[in-house]
């Protein structure tokens, strides 16, 4: 290797030592930041919180970024997988400036380093991670494994961007990361942009060695190499030789991806650094008599009772010196000229790249016009179509239209064919850099479908595409998206907290669509039912939730709308891929979703002169099928009884006001619902959900919900629905029980009832299909 | 290398052939099944249903795995990744027996093979999958990801056995899996089972070829032995070599493994086979035009219309003849000699071993009397004890009692320690294969306790160690259990189908102990706050799912005790690692467990002559804290008021009896709650979980919970429960809001309690810490 670049190695020690002594500092002091005098107990914090282990790993890595930025006008952004070094890069973004951009009272001097300092895992301040307050950062890296994913998400459709990635070997212990590596078969040289992944191997976990750490180099190598990559080995505990090697293997791994890009689509031997250092380097070497640099026992707070141990202090107070900040700030407490020679200008800089803000760079998705795709209803019921499949068109129009813009991609796990939204591949294909053979289809370099069986990839990618700005849309099995229930848990923080900082723009939501769900598992049955993700969401902050159980094909386009022109939400749709009845014109459509949640008059029997005998309420398509066909049975079979139809598409207006913007008022809630009715409510998921939300409500007494309670198996769809109570049948008899004075009016229709669910237990055993009057049932009025 | 075993092709073609017939039998007949006659389409099912494409992979697989099970009395069982291939494993479990022995109707002849075939995928027949009602098997393989960890679990602490692993092309992409090849970093070659992977390189997912297949086998290579593995091809499609090929691959595989056996603890490279054959192999290659076998179309039913398509009809009776079915099978439907001269006898064969339905197998938990761990608690709120750390004394002394048995294992994600359960490294160390260094503690090759940092393999180990029979318990960060959120919905499903065949034998449960919770994280703040995993798990199917929330050391170790007792559940406990006052005796700790919530008598102002104006109840160890002290500030501001105090240890009490088998009578219910009086129900999680548990109850209008709303960041435990409106005061407040009469009364205490509330944001600004006040409070009478 050559490398003809001069590397001044005292200006980037100088560099690393000002990002150290930073470091430290916040961890430790609320006073004296500049250690003008001696250091007494009441300049120290009263609870020490904070990761030191990592932190000066984060800092070389971050001067050394520094350096090649400045060097090459190089458009750069890092991921931070060790998150939990907040200490670390707070600092660099303070010695930057984008800090104090950002946060102008936290200035580049002694009283904004005293800020910085004090502010820091202190109440009321800024976390002890990196985090949304973070400039420059787009992952809080507190739960370990999507790092990796972040990074390439980050970089897909950004050519020309370099997205450095530092990744703990905690980390790479997990799941998610360990297959994130592959994600380098899906990136294009071409028409992306590249990702340099820099493994810190710095030995331990909490109270554990790490298992990259501890294996021999060669089995090392041969796993990197194994994933698709060139490793760089970057060793050491002494500052300059580290600094030497680290400046050579960043030269290095910059032209090698030089000339990967020059070389076009295809799949290189992707450079990365594997970097050895010490934990807790430059930290105490040995505290109370056990060793700490070098060893776990460096992951938090080396020295824990400064305050109380005078041998504690003394130790902190010959740390911070050994760096020598005299010689790092002036007395104004601003960084030196030399501390300041390698970092960049302006935009260039880590904390300020707008790729890491990347509601800046965001441009609207161009949505045509629903009319070119819905489907037509002129008369409710009439017509089946598969709502995914109608929602296939417009993602397709969308995919064609920014065909040059490049900035809306659709993810799956191997599922966009097999929930019918394959229209899409006539204008873009998946992105694949691996092998192509004669018999694939729809495999393309440039393409921006992307498939791989792991729903941790396939949400890491879209967050990683968001977060810098760009649009898309997640489809997944129902119940496999819990597979990534603590994913979607941090990206809904991080949008909570991000969303009350006005220098972060409003980035693209993160959008689901979840298809193949719990009623039509014909194929797999059990394992695959569990409508339980929208449980999930909605614990979650109420700004940033949103959950749509379109009814049928063109309140999912409606729907769909919506969502992808929307910011800063989590938002989730819940929506068949079989084929559904039309029951709403794209108009009816439109209006019905606005409302959110409304009264479908046709459908019911009210005359208008009075209040209902019975509400009956769906959300979600199968729930909506089996209400109709209930409430057509009820016409047929008790023609007097007043009965209406509700519809809910947004979950969340059965909130209170108080509690979700999209909340129904009380009187909104009862003029829908009634006060006192009995309402038989029919959901797609587990009923004490509608419990949950509307446990507030005037008629909630007269609330009876039926949906999915964990009776699943390998049958047919009527027979799901009828194993779970949510059958038409059932729902008549529901009515007749819970009317007063039908029961006994009405014994005879209850007996039909019966009999219809006796007569389907017969039917299906003998035929292993639904009765012909259900699967023949359409809607008449 | 060199194999002397003899290999009779032609007798494994024979069995293969007959699994493979078996397999697309079970797909498409529901008559005829020996083909005693031309294939009509009557003789079809109405629904085709079940996956062909990976069925011959297994079948080749198993045939291999009987072969040398039978020569070399080998104890083994096998872990089938690619679970969806049920006809498969039940068509090799019909062929060796044990499916007639476990389901004598589904006898091994005509009569039985024709109800095998009808009740495949049939309502009310058996599940497409692999499943509980499969033999042999622990492992659905639904959710894909957890295979080659399920077989390491099986692996730990049972020498001698052999787990063989079949992991598909597409599973290998899942982070899950990517993450468990590196579980050979724990496994001891002396004291521990081997795991052989095969990893089934047929190319294809439902849609997309697959990552591994399409890298060179250079590459792959490498990468399989980066991660400690030596790998063995067979790669073919012509059946007579494969089969002479994948013999030998076994042979040589089971050398090494008698090798490395012999060699004692260490890390020898673990041989493992790659398996490359066709997907869909021997089914048809082409149909209406396209290329079908060796392709993703082969994925599900290859022939989709043969009940109306002739054409397809004749594909299917040839495809069926091309077994030559009259070869394998006597014209009792009997297998004939041939066919059979691979299978084991007994208990050896795959679909018998008692491994594989673990419950046979497991002994009862030295559980040693709680008295000797109980700390003393003479008087309520005297004494602080961190929960976590007396459990610690416990399971030291299990894991102690059974350094023989070696049946109980601790695991958690790097956080035993930290989580304060570190007097377990007293007697068993920490499971390591890999270096281990002079200055390590607590590594050892035989050591019980098994750290990583990934949840998903912790899970995984847990549940193989389990469903093989033997005890753990999972240690882990509240908010971080979520990323198993999926594999326990699977488990969970898992357990609720096993336990209705009275052939499972219970296993022991799968215990949680969630600890660094939501109100302690005072290092890492609002990314390590989630308390909602309980709510994740109490949607689950009731006879499985148990939560308890003990609020203090001595109710801990109680419920310890009685989870680690039982068998079939998931159990979760939710306790903190902190300092936390001795509320209960070790008999008063008991008797409240064994009520799973009650009054604590001692802490309220009830005189026994009326009901109370008001109950303050709780849940969980920070709540019970506030609501004790909010008691003493009434108590102390208020006199007057009847106050009472309940804890609710075990949280399915609250749902109604006929919901949970725990759950409580109304009459109970409005015993402990009262049915009219206000409630101020103080949670540790979600506030709306105890809203969807209690919906039912009389008094259900008049509760009022806190609890923990999504307010979260690095600040003092005080601050995080003032954040969330869970403080003492707020409490206090509460109650003078809603016992009628009382806001005028006392809106002079009211005003206190706003005021101390005003001074905690003042002073926790200045000083960083909580007011002095509450830092130093404690309980008094």
């Amino acid at each position: 290797m050559t490398n003809d670049r001069e590397v001044d190695l005292a200006a980037l020690n100088a560099h690393w030592r000002a990002a150290n002594y930073l470091a430290v500092g916040q961890i430790y002091l609320m006073a004296n930041p500049l250690l003008t005098e001696p250091l007494r107990p009441e300049h120290i914090k009263p609870r020490l919180l904070g990761h030191w282990g990592t932190s000066p790993g984060l800092n070389l890595v971050h001067t050394h970024l520094n350096r090649v930025i400045r060097d090459r006008d190089l458009n750069a952004m890092c991921v931070w997988g060790p998150g939990h070094g907040g200490p670390a890069v707070l600092a660099n973004s303070w010695l930057d400036g984008s800090y104090s951009q950002v946060y102008p009272d936290v200035s580049r001097d002694a009283a904004g380093m005293g800020r910085l300092f004090r502010q820091f895992s202190f109440p009321g301040g800024v976390p002890s991670h990196v985090a949304p307050e973070t400039p420059g950062s787009i992952h809080e890296g507190g739960e370990l494994g999507y790092s990796l994913a972040h990074a390439y998400g980050a970089a897909f459709d950004n050519p020309g961007l370099l997205v450095a990635c530092v990744i703990g070997d905690g980390e790479a212990e997990t799941g998610p990361l360990a297959a994130s590596w592959h994600s380098n078969k899906f990136l294009d040289p071409a028409r992306d942009g590249a990702v340099l992944p820099i493994l810190h191997l710095n030995g331990y976990k909490i109270a554990n060695p790490t298992v990259l750490s501890r294996i021999p180099q060669a089995e090392l190598d041969s796993l990197l190499t194994g994933y698709g990559y060139a490793p760089i080995h970057v060793t050491g505990s002494d500052p300059d030789a580290v600094h030497l090697s680290m400046a050579r293997a960043m030269d290095d791994a910059l032209e090698r991806i030089a000339r990967a890009r020059e070389q076009g689509s295809g799949r290189p031997a992707w450079p990365m650094i594997v970097l050895r250092t010490p934990k807790g380097w430059t930290g105490p070497v040995e505290v109370d008599g056990v060793p700490v640099e070098g060893t776990w026992r460096s992951h938090q707070v080396p020295l824990t009772t400064v305050r109380e141990n005078p041998e504690h202090l003394r130790q902190l107070e010959s740390w911070l010196r050994s760096y020598r900040p005299q010689e790092l700030f002036d007395t104004d407490g601003r960084p030196t000229e030399q501390v300041l020679a390698c970092v960049p200008d302006g935009e260039l800089c880590l904390g300020a790249n707008p790729h890491a803000n990347g509601g800046l760079l965001t441009r609207d998705l161009p949505i045509p016009p629903l009319e070119h795709f819905a489907v037509p209803a002129d008369k409710p019921g009439a017509t089946l179509h598969e709502p995914t499949r109608v929602l296939g068109g417009l993602l397709a129009r969308i995919a064609a239209d920014t065909a040059e813009s490049r900035n809306f991609r659709v993810v799956g796990p191997d599922e966009t064919a097999s929930n019918r939204l394959e229209a899409i591949y006539d204008v873009t294909g998946k992105a694949w850099q691996a092998e192509i053979l004669e018999s694939d289809e729809h495999l393309a370099r440039d393409g921006r479908v992307m498939e791989i069986l792991s729903e941790h990839l396939c949400q890491g990618w879209l967050e990683g595409y968001n977060l810098t700005g760009r649009h898309g849309l997640f489809s997944c099995y129902e119940a496999f998206v819990h597979i990534v229930d603590s994913m979607v848990n941090q990206h809904i923080k991080w949008l909570k907290t991000s969303r009350r900082l006005p220098w972060r723009a409003p980035i693209p939501s993160l959008n689901y669509l979840l298809t193949s769900h719990v009623w039509r598992q014909d194929h797999n049955g059990f394992s695959h039912q569990d409508p339980g993700f929208v449980d999930h969401v909605l614990n979650k902050s109420p700004e940033v939730v949103r959950v749509y159980l379109p009814p049928d094909a063109n309140t999912l386009l409606s729907v769909a709308d919506h969502v992808l022109r929307s910011r800063d939400y989590v938002n989730v749709i819940v929506a068949g891929k079989q084929p559904c009845f039309d029951w709403l014109s794209l108009d009816e459509a439109r209006a019905h979703c606005a409302r959110g949640a409304g009264i479908w008059e046709w459908a019911g029997t009210e005359d208008g002169t009075r209040e209902p005998d019975v509400v009956l309420a769906c959300a979600g398509d199968v729930p909506t099928q089996e209400v109709l066909a209930a409430a057509s049975l009820l016409r047929r079979h008790l023609p007097d009884l007043a009965v209406r139809v509700v519809n809910v598409v947004d979950m969340t207006k059965l909130l209170p006001r108080e509690e979700h913007p999209h909340g129904m008022a009380d009187l909104e809630y009862d003029a829908l619902f009634t006060p006192d009715r009995p309402v038989i409510f029919a959901y797609h998921g587990y009923p004490w959900l509608i419990h949950r939300l509307a446990y507030r409500r005037t008629g909630h007494a007269n609330l009876h919900v039926r949906g999915y309670k964990e009776s699943g198996t390998t049958t047919t769809p009527f027979d799901m629905v009828v194993l779970n109570d949510l059958d038409r049948f059932r729902l008549v008899m529901d009515v007749i029980d819970r009317v007063p004075g039908l029961a006994t009016r009405a014994a005879g229709v209850r007996q039909t009832m019966t009999d219809h669910r006796t007569r389907h237990h017969a039917w299906i055993r003998e035929h292993g299909t639904d009765l012909p009057e259900v699967a023949d049932w359409s809607w008449s009025e």
